[in-house]
């Protein structure tokens, strides 16, 4: 069986607290931790360690909502919003301070959990895109400091690329080190020998 | 001013066409046209080149979901569909079909506005993620293969890799083409020749 989900909700209003508790527990077996306000959020949060975050805030300023959004670490892990207005400057702010939902006058229960749903999924979707695009650009950046490296060892020895890099490799392997650590190194000492 | 935000509806129930529309006219001014039914959408869709879609559908299977995710451009344009219902592996499937906001139980006419205002910033700001990531990655394949030609220079001339990287350039300008379409030739007939 699935760990029960961890979810953790924002809400000073205590009427509505118990409206979206219930609605989520309509919904299915949560693990449902309530703060009754926003005060060292992120220590809290990281304390508890929830797998999304549910904030119902009335009418949030372009400050408090960015301040929300960067202490429930809306970069880190699912959080939705509920807000009871906002305007198209506000929306947009959300989106960009990296809520995975963003909802207008939409607390009611029934809707509670598909919208955590979607921010879930959406904050998946996301965070792949995320990975992909590190893992590319370290690729990239790995790429140069290795072709660096070869370009020195052919010039210094008069060696052929395929050399160059099996040379690198097999130092690399005889130190138990990663090769963009080796041709670093190599980089950085041809630099400073010159 | 700004030009007016192009909007196609895709609503099969003329009543909730109108609610729809009423609910944006309320909001703003806007260039709407209401779609009837999804026949032939992605040709209609064409023709009309919105800035967004809106989506209406009661209670659609997955087939038809991911249907209507492609056939309105969900990956090109932002799209907002609105159900009646929902379960989460459906609403997974919704935000991975590329859907910019996947509303259930939420077609009120006072929300139809920040749904869709939702709806844009995060088609631009996933579009954006898109376009870094092939920015880089076409980073990456053009550095492989500049690297791949400034190797067999290097080697075969017995020159530097900064000479071999200025001969390629230089060859590049002379003939008016890309530093990376030189490269690739210069590998191919490498390839050929040997």
């Amino acid at each position: 069986m699935a760990p029960r989900l961890k979810i953790a909700i924002v809400e000073q209003d205590e009427d509505r607290a118990r409206l979206i508790v219930d609605g989520l527990s309509a919904a299915g077996d949560y693990d449902i931790t309530v703060l009754g306000d926003a005060t060292s959020l992120t220590r809290r949060l990281a304390a508890i360690d929830p797998d999304v975050v549910l904030i119902d805030i009335a009418d949030p300023s372009r400050d408090a909502l960015e301040m929300l959004s960067l202490a429930s670490g809306a970069r880190e892990r699912p959080v939705a919003m509920f807000v009871d207005r906002s305007d198209d400057e506000t929306t947009r702010a959300a989106i960009e301070a990296g809520l995975s939902a963003y909802v207008v006058d939409g607390l009611a229960p029934a809707r509670i959990k598909p919208v955590m749903d979607a921010a879930i999924a959406r904050f998946n979707m996301v965070s792949q895109m995320k990975s992909e695009l590190d893992a590319v650009k370290s690729a990239l950046a790995e790429r140069k400091i290795v072709d660096r490296a070869k370009g020195l060892l052919m010039q210094a020895r008069g060696i052929s690329e395929d050399e160059a890099y099996t040379l690198l490799r097999r130092t690399a392997m005889g130190q138990g080190r990663k090769l963009a650590d080796v041709a670093q190194a190599l980089v950085t000492a041809a630099e400073l020998l010159k």
